[in-house]
């Protein structure tokens, strides 16, 4: 039969949404639409899902990479009306409903839900990026994994004292959740699990430096746990300094208004900005990039536009801002997806989204955490284990979960880390002998 | 009390050891040196030792590189005379007695060990290297991994037939075991972790061929396992040519006499040459490049400098050269860590070395291996059990046996690969999706 005479059925086209970021808000919105008469479509630069909370641990050598992340398509793979796109968008032609991929490409979409997350924000000192890098991917991650041990390899063989301690002063700016625990794990690191292993670095050199611009740690937690988290940093022998604005990163130092700290290692962990999203799609955006949403996370005068996550700029019904946490992420991604499901069927939309709080958490060190439930606020120990319960529970992946578990385990029973690779420069890794003839 | 008028004692300074590479035969030879009065310093570019037989799984997705690396810090941090220094080696002044290090410095010793391993050969096209890498180092595993998942990701997008085939097309080069190895590990990979996640690709549309100069696969083992080996190979569906020298490698396609084969992911495992340390010591090589070496791994004329492991052509007494493979290194690092200590106590020097065979092993996927005991032979789940224990035994630290162990037994139960990331390449992973509007 030729293919030109094949008899035309009337076909009803299933609607496409596009799902931009493999977050936590792109994923769980998949997944709630999972049995939508829709074809779904999720893109993302990178092929994993990537368990953020714990990207600090790759950078402190205590995870590995694929301890923390997943390929989106085994993530997804049983969900029949899902594809998995790897490609990079750049932008959004909301007029021809379509996004553009960087190939000049484009893809047509009925509905989209941007979620792409955040990127670091130097508040308008980009040049500050080279010399503090933030940790937002796993290349990020292993970047600074790589610049710290560096930093312990070129002080052993150091032969003045000042460069010594320059390289043995590592510099994590910025005190919130991220800030803190990457602080505990270097300081555990530097203290406890690396300095056996050289011969002219003893434990106490290693200077370990916080520096927050406010007044106190975890703003958005308590103020008991933030006086308990400052204690526990300092029982690490972290220094601490509140109040002290950064006012200029060059390579190798900080500069606090007039004093300079000397430091080859410094950690970005101040300031995020939503992603490129905002420029894409044109519309009102808050100070730091994120895009204003109604209260469905569809935005003004775009119906079929979705944003959520570290991308969105979400204010709840009691006038607070959603928290830019992952739990928050995947709960308004689920929303989103129940959402759009109920007008593809043509059914009332869900009610009001409502968020719904778990708790804050933040983990210091080996039995070090702080835990916010509102109703019971946990300290030591026992808010270390649930914070570590919870982020085994909330892994992807049976064997990850397995793996972390190990990981964990093994460095709590020896102090020592089991991803302290330096890979990735095969160029740059060499230390400069020069006047070290004699060594 | 003045320093200058500080009393003079005389000293005997202890003999300085200097081993370069801290492959198996580097770091055995330390080990054999932990009570000798001397000071070691392990000198090596990367600052992990890596268990390099398992460097294929790596590349394959079934191990995260952390898995089959430790820091040779860690592995060395009890022995007090061993010192370990991160840096690259550029040549020897042997006249001078010194090291010489990419800076210019030079660093001196009174015994040096050169085991600097191997590196690829592509048999005078050293153009072909940017088409069909190798994997030598971690580096190089991560690359070739991202290089194959990345086929997968393009295939599932590709519009045209010859594209997708072209992608779906995968070329192992060298029928040695590491070939061999590779191939079964790219065969399940594509016919049983990875085509179910994707909805394009079915499982049998990807060709796996190994390509072998000679006339049989595993030329170092008896002719029966060599036949068992390519009875499994085919039984993953992998296409097998042998005496088929290879006459050209481009950009996507490999050449074979007059024919053709159209391929986007080629992988070298053919020939090896030693590494650049002939050149550096000047003295006679084989035609592989390796170092020509007394029976005692000294250098002729100059009794000071060893040299061992890939880096050195040793013939054994009867005759045959030592085989390059892991068991061999470690023995002759062992005595040569034996002999340099006997030299400086002033004892007499050890025996003739000679060469004990444990056996060959090659693992060609799950339950299929083939082992040569010399006294025994196996095949199948026997063989295959033998390698996963002894590969487990031989691994360096209670936490990579302990992470390893739980990779394969969750891959043997599910034929999932927990290390499936495409990382270390954020600018080039975008798909192309010209042409791809309607997808």
């Amino acid at each position: 039969m030729d293919a030109r005479s094949k008899p035309k059925y009337l076909t009803v086209r299933r609607p496409r949404i596009v799902i931009v970021g493999a977050g936590f808000a792109g994923l769980s919105a998949a997944q709630a639409l999972r049995d939508a008469a829709a074809d779904i479509l999720v893109i993302d630069r990178h092929n994993h899902h990537l368990f953020q909370p714990l990207l600090y641990q790759v950078a402190t050598a205590s995870l590995s990479p694929a301890d923390i992340a997943q390929p989106i398509r085994s993530i997804l793979k049983d969900q029949a009306n899902a594809r998995v796109l790897l490609a990079e968008v750049t932008g959004i032609d909301t007029a021809a409903k379509a996004v553009l991929l960087v190939d000049s490409s484009s893809i047509a979409y009925d509905y989209l839900l941007v979620a792409t997350g955040a990127r670091h924000s130097y508040f308008g000192n980009d040049d500050w990026a080279e010399h503090a890098p933030g940790i937002k991917s796993l290349d990020d991650a292993t970047r600074v994994r790589a610049n710290i041990l560096l930093a312990f390899e070129r002080a052993e063989f150091a032969r003045e004292a000042y460069r010594r301690a320059a390289l043995l002063t590592f510099v994590v700016i910025g005190g919130g959740p991220t800030g803190v625990e990457l602080t505990g794990a270097i300081a555990e690191l530097a203290r406890k699990s690396i300095t056996s292993d050289f011969r002219s670095i003893s434990a106490r050199v290693a200077r370990i430096i916080l520096i927050e611009a406010g007044p106190r740690l975890l703003p958005s937690m308590p103020e008991a746990l933030s006086d308990e988290a400052e204690k526990s940093l300092r029982s690490l022998g972290v220094e601490i300094r509140l109040n002290q604005p950064v006012t200029d990163i060059k390579a190798g130092s900080i500069m606090l208004g007039r004093h300079t700290i000397r430091a080859e290692t410094i950690v970005w962990a101040a300031g995020v900005r939503g992603s490129a999203a905002a420029d894409w799609l044109g519309g009102p955006s808050d100070r730091a990039g994120r895009v204003a949403v109604n209260a469905d996370f569809s935005i003004p005068g775009q119906g079929e536009i979705y944003v959520a996550g570290d991308t969105a700029a979400y204010r709840q019904e009691n006038g607070c801002p959603l928290p830019g946490i992952a739990p928050a992420a995947k709960q308004a991604g689920a929303y989103i997806g129940a959402h759009m499901k109920a007008r593809i069927e043509g059914k009332p939309t869900p009610k009001a989204f409502a968020y719904r709080n778990f708790g804050n958490l933040a983990t210091i060190g080996r039995s070090k955490a702080v835990a916010d439930f509102g109703w019971i606020k946990l300290k030591g120990l026992p808010a270390w284990l649930v914070w570590s319960i919870a982020h085994i529970y909330f892994l992807i992946g049976f064997r990850n979960r397995l793996s972390v578990a190990v990981s964990w385990i093994w460095s709590y029973v020896t102090d020592q880390r089991g991803a302290r690779l330096i890979t990735g420069r095969d160029c740059e890794t060499s230390i400069s002998m020069r006047r070290a003839s004699q060594c």
